[in-house]
């Protein structure tokens, strides 16, 4: 017997006929001999449509009262989720985030969990019900006042639960079959990933792969929790999200327990969400970045890649580039004019034609060819780069927008990445 | 500076213009220098929607899941009121019935409330926000799940909330101007009640009369809140619903403080949602009635009025006739015939063709004649009478349904209620 949570996202519980779908997997889930526990997303559109009814009341709601209003989702998905399984016979009830012990910090919009006391869910579990559990939201601790974790919240509420719970599987569902080598939509050749590890979902997630929240897969990588990311509307195995430097756990059904070869390459990731901002002529001396990067960051700007030009030595000046999503740029370029006097640089361009390629996989570390195969594949496609940054699993390049699906189809194949390719492979666990 | 609760019902508050327009005249209250307490209700067909939902998903749905879904109709309006209430510059809070203390049993859908602890609200007025508190819900003490009261169980909430903080005034706002002596709709002639006891309400109330909810004047009545029932389409003075035992309250805006004359009668109402069951050839022996209304009762059934006919000699057999819900009709009639054997009757009859008429009025205590003035006017208009019974202070009789609206047009006319009559006085305060 496993405890498994199982997360469904607003498509998969977007009408009554839907909820029933999903009450009935849940339902057979419970019945093969599991417990089951159930985080839910708010049906369908309706957080965009209170957040329309905030709109239409005031131009600027307050944090707390947007937060108690968009909360108004999950407890209206959950509790009729209860009522589908209720109907098949078996016990569903619905806890509120700050029922289920969700504690979260007061940060309205975007809590961060502290803590989770799952005491009420284990007492429903022991009982042998089916505790559904309102994903997104919390309470603080300070003010006991109600939160939400912000977008994507969902996915984080589930693997928490199962984290404090001591889950055997995160079960994460959604309108795709799992994680692809790279968007099928770009790439129709990309095939499911079978297995993948924390660190490469992580890498994929913030290189722009939207299957899963970035914060759900650092909690389900520092807490160890595996996650399976999986189609609501079929039976087939998804995506498994593991700790690859361990023996895999028995819920994983992969022959033998652990895969002998992984590929070098998890997949590739774009994103056109990001723009690029050049800071012209700053002074070449000491202490002159964190000038700038300083300012960006007090106005609330996430800095992706940083690219600081050679100085031209007759000037001693040089060029700062850096990327940011499209929706900070011009905070951005504000919290840089009114900072000009104190860097002291000559100019501002900013670039929204701009899109970041992604390649990620744990085969790099033991790899060093894979980054000249990477830019020689741009390369052969007539391809420029603008910008480069790489981590220990991740190479990214800034290219201009309008090539970008190029890229991805040609790294892709390059990597023999394409479905019927062949792709390239390492040892899975001897890492 | 007065303590005020306001109550606002769904169709104050259906849109969010109707919103801006609420918190406009929360906001004035405040500023006119009083601590103000808002208790709302969900917006416009919120809850029904919300139960429509809960069909479609689900034939019978279970009442801890049904409770978690409908308060989330309040959770929309009391969000959506606070940050109407920010954007003129005050600092609205919303408090789920939880947050703000209100405890009730564990009945689902009509829960009781057992407790009022609103440490939270005080905080809140103590630091000048304005609370805004969702109505119609509370928590159980045992198992910590939200419940509700049922429908009109706002006005419950707002007048719990306001003995509990000690308030000046339970304001009930609604889309007419107050309490009149009959339905408009029936007696145009019918005139705005001012000024009203705590027991006549109770008695309209109970009589049909829609304006306020039984339990809500009850629960004020015991913990002696003056009410004020009043529109939220105008800034008129609507009708006091206090305690005329008592000299009036400061805050009840009348003349030298006490009125010196009260109108015998406070008005008549109509209730046309009941239906008249005869139990037919009931052996005339001591026990029953009580094994007929034991029958009835266990079935859930609310009994209002008895008549027990005069046994006919030869036979040592009566007829017992009650009125119920027509809602109860056929679980009553299943009651009775699964009771056939051991009550002994012969027949069922059951009649929805039925109006109660009453009349009531605290003068009456004191005026033996009320009750010949109401036959005779009925007399005098060619309407029979099924039923009587009488309490201390009201009358009311069963017509058949298609002579009710004359009933109670001939009753208003012979007590002087018309607008453009003279009404009955009695000295007010003496009682």
């Amino acid at each position: 017997m496993s405890l498994i949570v199982q997360k469904y996202g607003g498509s998969s519980v977007a009408d009554a006929t839907s909820v029933r779908r999903v009450a009935r997997r849940i339902v057979e889930t419970k019945r093969a001999g599991n417990d089951v526990v159930v985080v839910v997303s708010a049906m369908g559109d309706t957080t965009d449509e209170l957040l329309d009814l905030a709109t239409e009341v005031s131009p600027n709601p307050p944090g707390r009262e947007l937060d108690m209003l968009l909360t108004a989702g999950e407890r209206i998905s959950m509790a009729v989720l209860a009522m589908a399984i209720h109907d098949l016979g078996e016990e569903g009830r619905s806890y509120t985030g700050s029922q289920a012990g969700l504690i979260t910090d007061s940060a309205h919009g975007a809590a961060r969990i502290i803590d989770v006391t799952p005491g009420r869910i284990r007492h429903a579990i022991a009982e042998g019900a089916i505790p559904i559990v309102a994903g997104f939201q919390g309470v603080s601790y300070e003010s006991k006042d109600i939160t939400t974790l912000g977008r994507g919240g969902s996915d984080t509420t589930a693997v928490a639960l199962a984290a404090a719970l001591g889950a055997d599987v995160c079960e994460i569902y959604t309108d795709v079959d799992g994680v692809f080598s790279a968007d099928p939509r770009v790439v129709p050749a990309a095939r499911q990933v079978p297995l993948i590890a924390h660190e490469e979902m992580l890498e994929l997630a913030a290189a722009g792969a939207k299957v899963l929240h970035l914060r759900c897969v650092e909690y389900a990588r520092r807490s160890e929790i595996p996650i399976h990311v999986r189609s609501s509307f079929s039976d087939r195995q998804g995506t498994w999200v593991v700790d690859l430097t361990q023996p895999l756990p028995d819920i994983v059904p992969i022959a033998g327990g652990t895969p002998v070869e992984q590929p070098i390459i998890a997949g590739v990731a774009h994103d056109l969400n990001d723009c690029k901002i050049t800071v012209v002529g700053v002074p070449d001396r000491p202490g002159e970045a964190a000038l700038i990067f300083t300012a960006v960051a007090d106005a609330g700007v996430n800095v992706d890649m940083i690219v600081q030009n050679v100085s031209v030595e007759e000037t001693g000046l040089t060029d700062v580039t850096f990327t940011c999503p499209v929706a900070s740029r011009q905070v951005a370029l504000d919290a840089l004019t009114a900072a000009q006097e104190l860097v002291g640089y000559r100019d501002l361009r900013s670039d929204d034609g701009i899109a970041k390629i992604s390649l990620v996989g744990a085969g790099m570390r033991s790899h060093p060819g894979v980054s000249a195969t990477f830019f020689k594949a741009l390369a052969d496609a007539g391809i420029n780069i603008s910008m480069i940054t790489t981590s220990e699993i991740r190479i990214s390049v800034v290219t201009s927008k309008d090539v970008a699906e190029d890229a991805v189809r040609a790294v892709h194949t390059a990597f023999g990445l394409d479905a019927d390719g062949e792709a390239v492979v390492y040892a899975g666990t001897g890492r």
